[in-house]
């Protein structure tokens, strides 16, 4: 039924399916053998060719595992085409290796090239250890460098660990959207959205949608409404800020992992889901894939391995704002801005609060009431008026985590809102505290920035597949 | 370290807590506990109250399961704010009950309301069964309604289960980005964005991103620059087509589930994928949801159930655009579109073939190459010119998934490319068949879709949680 297929690679392929069929087996597969087998067919692309007198070594890689399998063959296996970079498809025998470092290895009897590599316009190039800054620009090409391959794994493993985490939690999956018309919140920094037949004409006249439509920031209040019928409810997705920054600490897309809990006793119920989340996902991703976050541990960033393991055993360190302020006034060091009650801490801050505490997750609590949104429930203390918000800080991050308790009194919220002068926005907000309201509250992670921490990965573009920020949208 | 609370409710809350602590289950735990406890708190919103002179009947949910929890109470715990939508707290002893239809009920030595609910301006009544064009005015309050609290519990473990049916099967997760440089695909259906005080100044001047950029309308090209380093890659997220429609089957925001195989040998392979992923996840979903799958079932789409398990039994049929062309032409039917070789399948050619096949789902495969996009692989038949590309269309909806082999041969893709005078355009596309070249292919499932399907609704907007589609872009 299907059509002809030309080309002598792809024929040579549907040929050896004629023949007994050997077992085709993933490298990470074939590595994990404990026994030899006698037809194996392996695929993927050549990482190394080390070509002797008597024997030709290949390394293969299909992306199943960082290490690769080694290939041993007959040198007049050997071909033009069998170049660093090329696919290829290996029959032979799955055997014990004599080498330590490897458990199989393979005894080539076909090796077929399916697609050549052309190595002098390749930008990657075999054994070297390429800088990230250097396959940065290469965004079509950078997965097949190792770095980006255990990078990939592992956020892929620890997206699976996040869904599970929250699932095996009680938690409902609800997917908020990313196109919304609420535009109250950081309203320099959104981006908007029109169908692009509408762009061409003059804008302003008609909305696709009616109104102005914007890129999501957070799925926090989506997730409020879900919290008035489930009580554990969690998303995870892409979330967009339109800031003009190239730094590497910002993205203009990236991913953000949000849960909202309903019947909250307090603030440090969203605190140890916080703490809960980011030591299972860890640590699944540590025993999941320990090669690749070897990998980052080696080379990327050495030491961070032990500072890891310190941190899953103790429990995160918490100060209230108010004692942050503190200890930053007390400090010996000077600060480019000056500590202050009512003022926001400041990067320089956030690093010495957590020099501080022992270069560990820090949680600051309790945060200036006329420093934050409407929506964070007030303290009701004083002088220093406060609201029950909360933010994680990490070495090297600074903000990997901020959450609050929700303001769930219909007296308190209309009041906000209307200084504001949003009550009509809100309305539906309002709502939600009418109609059966509860004491809830939740928080939203940065998923560029988990990687970053664990791994040890200066850059933010490093750790997605396809960064976008401002004046670079590749691909 | 927390500030005061005020307000009676919370302030109760607190008081309990010094008193020895009951348990606190949520409703699908206590309806699960198979023994008495004594002390058990319970959490939720009222779904029912019924005051007898000797007893008060409430019936509790907190969106962990469909069924709701009987509260037996004193008709002194009664109260003014005791109504339908409140939000309470119950505590007394779980014990088995006496009627056939729950397993345990809780009786009740306190209840609280945490939460009052205004009944009168509530859209949503008492022990009524709202149609769902009714619940669809209040997107933020219909999750509250038993129809769309199953929907969205069911949406989450179908998520759940497509993150596993992957995982299990080896596949990296890949994050293909929402916000997209490429505009070839269907130009007239894209969303463009900017920075929103761009779009306040005059437009075109510059982009936030140096060239105009799109929302995704199918992260496919992405996911194939992966496929060169990683033989079986997936994605998972919204995607977006500027439709002017209000269909009953037309979102701007939707979600698709999209592979990408390196190494196929025939489209067999990714229809293979395709039904191992429908069957897999349709099994895991009727099985860990069974009774909000029967409420679906029962009262939205009857005789769906028994359908749905024959379809998990046999195998889909597959039949070539040709032969569906044969079909359609042999039929005693008339259609408005005359079919004809060569010219689209119409929806109604759609209904046709699949009530032809026996209402199962059926694949159409090897489609003309004039109709499909540059990226399929070419056929090289005749005179008939076809491309490895397959629909797999299902009753009542139509196309649910949508695949291809891509032309992985340099020549082939490049001649295309320039007679569409996209060459520039895809260089990046066609540096992948260079650099170790691959035969692959992948297909994408609409998530909504595949929710119509197996449940048989029959409005796209409410099986998502936030439907925004052309005039309407609600919270």
């Amino acid at each position: 039924m299907l059509g002809a297929r030309a080309q002598g690679g792809w024929r040579a392929l549907r040929r050896c399916s004629s023949l007994p069929r050997a077992v085709r087996l993933r490298v990470r597969e074939a590595l994990g053998t404990r026994e030899a087998v006698d037809a194996v067919r392996v695929q993927g692309w050549v990482r190394s060719v080390r070509s002797q007198k008597e024997v030709l070594f290949l390394h293969i890689n299909d992306g199943s595992s960082l290490e690769h399998l080694q290939v041993v063959a007959n040198p007049n296996l050997e071909n033009r085409d069998l170049t660093f970079g090329s696919a290829v498809e290996v029959q032979g025998k799955l055997v014990k290796s004599p080498h330590r470092k490897q458990n199989m290895e393979l005894q080539a009897e076909t090796i077929r090239v399916v697609g050549p590599c052309d190595i002098w316009s390749f930008p990657l190039k075999m054994k070297e250890r390429h800088p990230l800054e250097y396959v940065r620009q290469f965004p079509h090409l950078r997965c097949r460098n190792n770095t980006l391959g255990s990078l990939l794994r592992i956020r892929s493993e620890a997206t699976a660990a996040i869904h599970s985490f929250f699932q095996d939690n009680g938690y409902v999956h609800i997917h908020t959207p990313i196109i919304t018309s609420n535009d109250c919140e950081g309203a320099g920094e959104l981006f908007q959205i029109e169908a692009s037949s509408e762009v061409r004409e003059s804008a302003e006249k008609t909305h696709f949608f009616n109104v102005p439509a914007f890129l999501t920031v957070s799925g926090q209040l989506h997730l409020e409404v879900m919290a008035g019928a489930f009580t554990h409810v969690f998303t995870f997705g892409p979330t967009f800020r339109a800031e003009n920054s190239q730094s590497r600490r910002h993205l203009a897309e990236f991913y953000m992992v949000e849960a909202e809990l309903s019947f909250t006793e307090s603030l440090q119920d969203i605190m140890q889901v916080m703490e809960d989340l980011f030591k299972t996902v860890t640590s699944t991703v540590l025993s999941k894939c320990p090669h690749d976050v070897e990998l980052f541990h080696k080379y990327v960033a050495p030491a961070q391995k032990d500072r890891l393991e310190q941190i899953l055993k103790n429990k995160f360190v918490t100060i209230s704002y108010s004692e942050a302020v503190e200890i930053l006034k007390q400090a010996s060091q000077t600060f480019t801005f000056k500590p202050e009650w009512g003022r926001d801490l400041q990067t320089e801050h956030e690093k010495y609060l957590v020099k501080h505490c022992g270069e560990v997750p820090v949680f600051v609590i309790n945060y200036p009431y006329d420093l934050k949104p409407f929506y964070m429930r007030d303290n009701e203390d004083g002088p220093q008026h406060t609201v029950a918000a909360v933010d994680l800080l990490v070495p090297g991050i600074g903000e990997l985590c901020g959450g609050s308790l929700r303001e769930e009194r219909l007296p308190f919220l209309e009041s906000r809102l209307q200084r504001l002068g949003l009550t009509d926005t809100y309305q539906w907000y309002l709502d939600l505290r009418k109609f059966g309201s509860v004491p809830h509250g939740g928080f939203g992670m940065g998923f560029e920035r988990y990687l970053q921490y664990i791994l040890g990965v200066d850059n933010i573009k490093d750790v997605i597949p396809f960064p976008r920020f401002s004046h670079s949208c590749l691909l």
